[in-house]
């Protein structure tokens, strides 16, 4: 079971609208535009009039709401969603969010992206409490807290519940009357809050779901921000000050998409400076830059623009989903059988490639493309990275595989080139993200998380550091 | 009915495997290859030991697919397959191909992509002589006039057949023990064939399913050939010599995948060179270039490069797909509610745009687009269209509209650019075309059919003929 | 492929309607109410306005309509619909009726109950004259008469068409503007046809659809007729006069519905005085009389009453269907694991049982019902049958198993009873049938086919007669 | 919130196996044969090794483990499973039963059988002390009150959790190492024990059940046992001697399998001795005597014995399933379209027939059928109810409907007779109850629950004694 509760390392997205007669539909439109944060499982609780209502389902928001009347039962004028990506071994549907509690007194739903630090320690203590947990995951831990508070007022006690959980998480929580949003001391998740045109709050993981249902941006939530939104509008309030922001960099360099604005940041364009940059740190002589579809594409034109080098279509992504059981066989891919990537040999052949890919977690995905592009006739492939090595592993919500995984952790670069087949290998400097970035906020790393790449965490790990104390034993003694 | 007839302009996708033991699995890994040819409904025929099985269904190839035991049931050594784009009032399942044909002595199974010019006068004549047609699409008539047909082999009688249809057709036909696949005299589809690294052959829509395959390119299916494929190898014959190449331009312009080779010119190459002497017939003073996503794009990089304009990342198209009966309203629509593209405001706002589409048809996305960049805070938006106005409609099997529903055969180019909201509007010419693809042919227009733009189709329209009249004098009249 | 075209013994259900605003609807329900006439596949074919739109698949009729957008699309005042008992190797979805015909100038869609005895020798000329057909099934040849008939109206084309099939049918044929309904000369298949209160008429396979629907019996469409619906009424004509009646005595004694009339008898009751009859002729000392659920319970009553036996329910069916992937593996099986049948312990142990069964087909149902009922305690089980032994196949529309498969034409009573592990074995006469049956018509057999039990067929038997002869001479042999 | 937690009475099945190889396997067969106590909803949870796994979903056991790799999931060699009745307002998946719960160190999965009559107020006292709940049904109380034992043992715990419920249950409870069974101390509801011919043991709600999977019939599970089995073997125990026998008498009368026993009666036999003694209580001049299928047959056929009147199938139950949205518009029903039942004109024309049914609820359906029975010509219904009039609601497992709607609690039994349009109506004795079902023991009401007939419940009412003095007070005002 304790792999269970240590490996719910989850990326995820969330939504909460009050306010707005269309409530759910915006939320369904909302979660659409946050599908690539979690493909693995979709719900959404609404509030009609004071009563909650939840449909959940694994899959796909499409494949969850295929039968319209699902979405037809949410009526009310107030909603929360959340898209899932689940680790192995915690799919069931039991995990898909919101949860929703039933009280006799009163109904919450909670909506989580995240990953708590102190969940092992906090869920021990509450089991000895009598405290019985239905999911896996580390979410319910938050509602527990919240019930067995002594504060007077709801207000209190959800304050007295954010103090006790550490690590990284954006929390939606829905009640009979109000929609809490809060978001962890270090602000490791992008949280942001915006206006309907017909007056509602829209509250939700990236501003690209604020455009995608029509609302007016208001501002990035700030670390250790507990927000409310009732009838009486929006109302913006801390449960501690001790904060310091420490965003995810995997946001800007992966995660997010490219329309969102973080902090003020548009991610399409920090990538293309991050390309830009590789270009100045890593360049290389060559005919054509080709990126890795479809979340290389900014940086690899910030890097044809920079060098000088055309940017070329050279290798296309299916668009067609290839969610299916029918997957060829070992024999049947060493045929050459490919169902999501092919190279375009008339744009490769005879040619020296640099190909740009935002991030390398096992180098398995790198390796298959370098030998896409020979086999099409590249003469050479120069891989270049936007992006610094990968070689710790991440506490707050990203499911990093584990230290021993991550090729960087283990090997050189001059190794991982080898294993590759390329005939180069260049990374993005810590710099080199800091700076494209460009936050504008005073805090170490430039206001970003850059512990997967050199391990200062920006706060203790509690239940983690013995995990990763014997981690970091093992590679020393593997090395 | 007869509406039904004339209306079945389609867009497919093909493939032909004889001689592997994985063939339907092929034909699976193929045809997904091809899913942006067709997306209405795929069917898989396969021959085992000279036994025919089939298995077809609505929608993508992986939801037809779904359950691995249909694609399980086709054991066998040779397999057809095809993926469908159907109009509007012709979805039924019995239109879904391969077509299969039951005798007492054999069996066939027919996949075509294309649209015959002669099928009203055929079907009626094959009518009154007693034929009965199932599905509503032409497809069947080639298999009734081999039936007919009195020549005195099996090939003999194809070729006969293939001599009787006019306009635009690939067809693949496989047998009990051989696999025929043919193309129109003009060659308005294309068709290539190629072989396996374990022997087998190979033919299929485009090159991008060769790829997808592992197998090795032998050559353009040529018009007028005829080739058969069977235990002792390939064949390639030809049923008729009064040919002329007349490949549709729209298949290097917008169909076709852009890692596939048409002739030996690679898509994505063509796109771009049209993108780039696009940026010569019609510069513009702008700040950056932003493509329609997916199609768009390769034009868009090209424009960008002849320009010297930054190429950047505008608009985004949610990769998930909204395949769903969940649509926003339209009062949603209006408050802003967007389900597939967004701009990206960090990007285009205060900027000057220049807009790259492939091309326009009845010009309500480009409206759309427009107002989305306008809306995202861009300056001005400069939409330059990689192909010339589309005026008249296409008899050889692509969906295009009818000439009323074509914008560019109702409005002059300054209409269009008030109706689009568009500060400026260009498009490519003819000759931009023809030299950007480049085909070394001897042939009018550069072995392409330009009818779409200029109204001259490589052959008489047969059936069509009165109908094209009709509708051409109304458009005068509204002129 | 000859077996398949030979092997197409089915039996099915027919509902038409002419007249009425709900007409799809109506035959929903009719065909809910002649599901157990075939569970494989079902279908409805509606005439709007004098356009035909068809919905078919594979299952039963809830499930191929479990979207109600499904029947919701078959507006119009006319319809029909079948349900489909398909053999092994002749399950596509092409072969679901009703089959679908589109032609330049007119639509038919065409419903077939039976069998004909010539179908592949007409098949074979057809084809050698140039038609295609589709299905494996012969239901499509009687269309390719009627559009090869050289007659002048539509009228006298089916009826030319009808006079050159042979053997058992029952046809329900709708076009644009009328409904045709037809029988063959021996009336093998029932057919009914009556009035809504609303006025339009409805033409179905038995009167158990038309109570379904609050319709009035009018009439048994009787051997050789032909009635036509249209906006004018109904019309009863003639194909033929050559008639005699010969209806499938499997029909009272198996298919029918217990509270179906055909020609005025009565099902069940026919059936509970089979089992009087039974009584009377193959008495035995016993406790208790026990039906096999749910076909023979009518028999089983009847057997009770006459023989002043108490009647009990000794064995229960399990009322959820078990239609699924997951069956007991064959080591459960004899583990003792059961799905659908159970002995009630309580009721049969220490019980002389009377175990009454309405057939024998291969005997192996037998075989674990008398095991099943000893197992629970029986102190003896003396199986009794209301029929007589099943020894011949049927040719007109049943899927009797091959005489190689059926027990009674392998086997002598003793060496059938010892085989179930019986204690008695006992068989109703073919007088006891015809008489507990009591058809008021002057004919052979009562006017009953009495051919699976005496060889003696009402017509000759066509392209059967050689594999017929074939089958004859090895039982012999092996006898 | 609080009706949905006071609506929670349901009518379940639940299914135990410990040491089998197959136990997921038995488990589902078990349950199928349990299918006749609840549709809604079905779940297996199996123990492999130690560590649990479920599958759970809404709707019938087969379509819920339809994809037979959701049994494959689950290996290992014990299992407990559940079938599911809900009620209006309460199908969400989280009420899906077994209930999981997974611990730091520990896991169970709970199957529960029954209602607890202090529910609220257990729930209200939990809550308060920091529990959560997330199904909204009162099944998960007995798991928080396991938690929060002060006991040293599990099985201490678990008997400390046994004492503080009140009302109806039958748990099972499985854990990483064994298996938990207890029955509330009056035996409400039926559990009985048994052993695999393998050597594993079965406990579950019927012995229908053990016969499906073979098992052997052990004992009935007595009032206050708690039953342990773990890899030692069966050990029977008790966590109270204060018991006293009072099993539903619903069960006997039309909720159990007539196959099945309960405290050594047969259900069939008991409900046709309740038949015969309605025949003595309640006589009549008739032809013949009708059940209405399928739960009175037994009923019927012992009137029809005892009365010497024949038994006739008078009625037809359509034996294919209905549910689907597509169901007769109020219109066609009125036009006399119908789903489930029909009447055999053949059979009771012009008769005088005595109508058996087990119960009356709502009335509803008795005014359906003898509307039914005269529309197809019954010259006279007189209705016979093999039980007392219900005028008293359940708090103990079964959903009878509010005394309000009880048709019996409102209207005399002539008002009824007319109401229903019935000729002539009586029902059973409570004494012809109690002796018909004749169990061997020294208990009021012969060892059954009359309370829904005389109001005089065997424990106190706890939380539901206002809400039901209440509905009392507004009957007698109303009548």
């Amino acid at each position: 079971m304790s792999t269970e509760v240590k490996g719910l390392n989850e990326e995820c997205g969330v939504f909460g609208v009050w306010g707005s007669p269309d409530a759910a539909q915006l939320t369904y439109f909302g979660l659409h535009a946050l599908q690539h944060r979690g493909q693995e499982g979709a719900g959404i609780t609404a509030n009609d009039q004071g009563t909650l209502k939840s449909e959940r389902g694994l899959g796909l928001l499409a494949d969850v709401f295929r039968d319209p009347r699902r979405l037809d039962r949410l009526t009310g004028t107030a909603a929360v969603g959340h898209v899932r990506y689940a680790t192995a071994g915690n799919h069931g549907v039991e995990n898909i969010q919101p949860l929703e509690f039933n009280f006799s007194d009163a109904q919450f739903a909670l909506a989580h992206n995240g990953n708590l630090t102190n969940a092992v320690s906090l869920r021990r203590e509450l089991e000895q409490a009598g405290a019985i947990f239905h999911a896996s995951s580390d979410s319910e831990i938050l509602m527990h807290l919240i019930r067995r508070s002594k504060a007077p007022t709801l207000d209190e006690q959800v304050k007295d519940a954010l103090n006790q959980v550490q690590g990284g998480f954006a929390y939606l929580l829905i009640t009979n009357d109000r929609l809490f949003a809060a978001l962890d001391p270090n602000g490791f998740r992008p949280l942001v809050v915006g206006q309907l045109p017909t007056g509602g709050y829209v509250v939700c993981s990236e501003t690209c779901a604020l455009d995608a249902v029509g609302a007016t941006f208001i501002q990035d939530v700030h670390p250790g921000e507990l927000l409310t939104i009732d009838d009486q509008g929006l109302k913006i309030d801390h449960y501690t000050t001790d904060t310091q922001l420490a965003i995810c960099s995997m946001e800007f360099i992966y995660f997010a998409r490219p329309d969102s604005d973080i902090y003020g940041v548009n991610v399409h364009s920090a990538r293309k400076r991050m390309g830009a940059r590789l270009a100045q740190e890593q360049p290389v002589e060559a005919d054509i830059v080709v990126g890795v579809p479809n979340s290389s594409l900014s940086a690899a034109t910030g890097y044809a623009e920079a060098s000088g080098l055309p940017y070329e279509m050279g290798l296309i992504k299916n668009q067609y989903s290839s969610r299916t059981f029918i997957q060829p066989t070992q024999a049947l891919r060493e045929q050459g059988v490919r169902m999501k990537l092919s190279a375009v040999k008339g744009v490769v052949a005879g040619k020296r490639v640099v190909l740009i890919d935002d991030s390398i977690v096992r180098g398995t995905t790198s390796r298959r493309i370098v030998k896409l592009l020979k086999d099409a006739g590249a003469k050479s492939v120069h891989l270049r990275i936007a992006s610094p090595p990968l070689r710790y592993p991440c506490f707050y919500g990203i499911d990093i595989q584990t230290t021993r995984e991550l090729i960087a952790a283990n090997q050189t670069i001059p190794e991982m080139c080898q294993s590759f087949g390329a005939d180069s290998l260049g990374f993005l400097s810590e710099a080199g993200v800091i700076e494209s970035v460009g936050l504008k906020v005073e805090a170490p790393y430039g206001g970003l998380c850059m512990a997967y790449f050199n391990g200062d965490y920006p706060t203790p790990l509690y239940d983690y550091q013995v995990e990763y104390d014997e981690e970091i034993r093992q590679l020393q003694l593997h090395k």
